[in-house]
């Protein structure tokens, strides 16, 4: 049994839970699924600014699920992996980003992947993402389209379409074999783009959801041996002080 | 309920079995595991020739798992992920190979990793696959022991000691934050090498089942657009004639 | 005439002073330094939990210099670089991390540097710099010792010999022909150290601020044009909601 | 005097036969070619399925050409250069992969090169093999043609045009310096193809022919010492079992 | 004070000319910019025969700097950086080259940029310098002209128009979010083609100067430790005598 | 029949004579070797100065070797190869660098090399020429020595005996597979130390002189098509003058 807490981290609730109801067709029936927004942040993540200023409510999550939770795995649905390195130090449990996992189950499928997101402005967010990740010669091309975040809540069949052109063209112009969406509003529509596509279409959260099921089912944590040991205590000022001092009490070796 | 097939692709039986009944430990109740050594090649895979004449009885488990057993996802558990693009064409099942997929699951899990391999020959085996698969800024190093692949087989204790020493030097001298273990023989070792050792190790047999697990759970499948294209058939000829052909019959486009 | 602000992400505002007093001796009689800590965040960067909660702090502090401080360029004075994207998407003026500015001035007067840090849970902090700014190849190591930052606050000798013992054996093992100290409390040291090691050693404060001079002089502001545009402004929630709205008054177009 | 063995890894003889008198015209009077296909394997190379299945039968004519032929120098004719490690494993006279060959001869003649192939589904074939050649930066474009690889024998006008139109367009559009040609069916139009082009046309079976040459006369052969020693012996099971045991009878250390 | 020498390659003395006193518009108060022309070489550079041929004269005229004209810093004012390497050996002062400063200037304040150069044959002259500075991935395109470097000088209306519709395009159609200008004598356009073109555009020439007053400000001198090593005296024969035996005479340790 | 002409671009015609003797045993009976030092530049060839300044006397004899020896190609022999582009921009005949070369050759018949090479300040020089040739993931160490270049001349025992201790210890320490001679005046003693150290061990001078049969061989010419088109004439000024104007008269397209 698996409890994997999807922390979303803009903190606009109605795309929280339509992803939660989503991504819940898809796990284990020992699966549990808690799904949250943080307490803090910014509603839609679409630039540096936004990514991070949405850690802070993300690192809270993560020590929430760990002292009061017993979450066994967490996974950070935002395309950017806001905050994935600071949160992987809080925890022993798995924590995963979704374009992490996107990339990497695309990998397994596909020789190439083109990836499809939001607005112009997030591409760099992604080509960093690839380097980071060691997937750069994997992708064909990072196609951005004219869309904010909340355009693909409520299913707003224009921006959904909007998301197939882009992923068709991708097929026909760059030979891509594979396609990442590159947003977690994107998640819900997944099946469908896929369907109008022909190639097989990733949502990072849906992966991110099923490798957690899958890290705790080997039974593996996250190493605390050096770059991801936990953080040393310390007193910190102004509004962050609840961050201060007591963040260690939960995280145990393994 | 996933069917997924283990071929190792050597064709020392003693390893398929145990192998098998180890990862059964691990799956999904739904999932059923299906172990088996192919009909031709090496009792042991240990040089780029062995690797190579290992396809062949790969590729041949491949097709008759798609045409007669239902299979829903493959896993290769040899570390050089022999034959992986060839069998990706045969079948639209996934299919994972056990480096990879180490990878993979240790770059989920640490910042950082150590392949602790058999003999110093296969060196530029894993040294290349952490080409292709993007990983070899997060790799330390390759650490070789003078360890046949058969010598890991039956519990020997000697060989055992021996892995575990050379990945407590791994975290000593290179301060590798998880270790992956470069040999479809070490994986029943697994728990007790992490226990002694401090770090998470991975064992890319268990990934790869386990991931396996989490592509059926998603309904993704290997692409088939271009380089994973069903290979067109064609009159073989010589012992490899039974190659030739028919192989077609089973793929569907997604 | 320049007004360069200097933002030391922590709190500690011992070592902001003397950093400050430290970096005027060097600037031009014409430009104006204003040296500042946060209002929020941690007294010392160690970890990504650190870096990452230091985040909110520099921001605020650049939407102050550019709205009531009429600052022409920003210093961020932690060797992590924190959020350097996001404080360049909220300013025309010139932004400067020191890592980035110490790494590029190593380039300029030797073929090869090793960075010189703190903590060894510190290491890939440094190891991604490397690769985000194209500096891997010049980098002959990353060495850390077992120093706080907070050690090297106050003059500390035993400290100060531990990093000059560091560069020697840099200069004598790796052959490193010249030295990036690696973080910004090791500043006011860094003629002594240079003094003692026989070769270039660069403080990226120093750089950093000697930077700015010349991009200010020179006229240049950051692109607005796609990845540092401004943030749209969008109602942020719960202790973090004076980031949100308002954020956008003074950017201007160049 | 040299005898050297071109290997052409698909089983169509025709094709063998007019590479081998096409190349005849540009040896050494002292150089002997012995051209051949082998017993088994696909009638042409066009997927990774076709190229992993014809390992085996190069394999043998390796081993055959050790044993019997006293071989001085071997060549791999087929673009993908398959099996060419475990080739370099069976012997220690030098054996060279066409695309190998062509890459490096093109690169110490032009300073950028394209190269054009076959079949749109063999690109990733190519991409991996400039990763692993370390040539990728030299690399202007991959082109495909809609040819397969027998549509280029018996000199069939309308392919032989339909490379150079491609070979042009590379010229106009990538500013491509010199042309690779991927595929060893195209190696007798070479003469032809650079004539209409006007930049250096390669064709890595010749280029790998006259490096043949060079290698043996300057007396170097395969390195034993790690990763290209010898395959130690064992039983191989199943149609394959000829591949068992004997196999070391000829190799000799340097 | 400073006193920066800034040496022109090409012997082409308007430009250096006119290139000086539009510098001279920066710099501080306190420094003296000397314009110089090499005692010998080509009148303009636009191959690497050029490129060579000048080195020769630049590395006389840093032997002259350094003994007869007590310089602090110098810059070598063409965008091939020609023999940036053998000069840093000659002096202690620091030198700069106008490519990799420009590449590092606008790496400061923007994520990407277009490089915007004369001839289409100085393509690979830039792109091997992207890969010297590890400058590749933040390089949107290389985007040449028609223009010979003598199109730019005396102000030539149509050349300027010419860089300003490629600037323009590189915006449009690569997306580059500043412009690094390919040639000195673009420099004294600075000011105009970033006025039209709206991102910032950089002058390799401007930001060497601005770096070099910054790193004399810094009292950090060129390396001598093991790459930039003064070269040993020998006896040069023929035309070039005078470059052998005497050239140490200057260089002192740090 | 195949003019080849060996340029050793320093001045100490004792090492060029002994060089061109050592080569002739090597070459096809149809095969005329030219051996020249230049008219000007330096003895010995050990910083970037030294390369530098080697380079218009390399030049003069490519000028020289076009209009009136009939030269149907070229060497440069010192391991920098300085020059090589702008040669390659001077003649349509082929021109090859050593160290591009052995670096080749070497990676025909091993899976790793190491460099074993003359004064340390020269690191640097082989370390660029791996970068530029992308040999850098085959390379595993590059090891200096006390060695001037002129140390090796003459048949001094010592020298070879240190030359000999570096490439045992490359095998032993480095687990190299081949070793790369990194300095044309230990081209003589390759077999001895290939003999000694039980590794092939590549001389570039003989490479490359093998190669350029092996280019004449397949008639295939330097591109005239972008980076390496012939230099436009130009007024030199200065002892360089004879440089200027004149130096097109032989170059034709192919």
């Amino acid at each position: 049994m698996a409890r994997i807490k999807i922390i979303n981290p803009n903190t606009t609730w109605s795309l929280t839970n339509s992803l939660g109801n989503h991504l819940r067709q898809y796990v284990e029936p020992s699966t549990e699924l808690i799904t949250v927004s943080p307490q803090m942040g910014p509603p839609s993540i679409e630039s540096f600014y936004d990514d991070y200023l949405s850690v802070p409510g993300i690192l809270e999550e993560i020590q929430k699920g760990d002292r009061e939770e017993a979450i066994d795995a967490y996974v950070i649905a935002c395309f950017g992996d806001p905050g994935l390195y600071a949160a992987r130090e809080l925890t022993n449990a798995p924590v995963l980003g979704i374009a992490e996992a996107a990339m990497q189950m695309a990998s397994m499928v596909a020789a190439t992947f083109t990836i499809v997101t939001t607005l112009p402005r997030t591409r760099m967010m992604s080509e960093r993402l690839l380097y980071d990740y060691g997937m750069k010669d994997k992708c064909r091309s990072i196609r951005t389209t004219p869309l904010h975040v909340l355009d693909l809540t409520g299913g707003a069949e224009p921006s959904v379409r909007c998301v197939i052109d882009e992923c068709r063209q991708a097929v026909q112009e760059d030979a891509a074999e594979s396609i990442v969406l590159g947003c977690a509003a994107m998640s819900v529509h997944r099946e469908r783009i896929e369907c109008e596509v022909g190639v097989p279409v990733i949502d990072g959260a849906l992966a991110a959801v099923k490798f957690c099921e899958a890290l705790v089912g080997c039974r593996i944590k996250t190493s605390k041996a050096l770059t991801f040991a936990e953080p040393e205590a310390k007193p910190f000022v102004g509004i962050l002080d609840r961050f201060g001092n007591q963040q260690r009490t939960s995280v145990k070796e393994i």
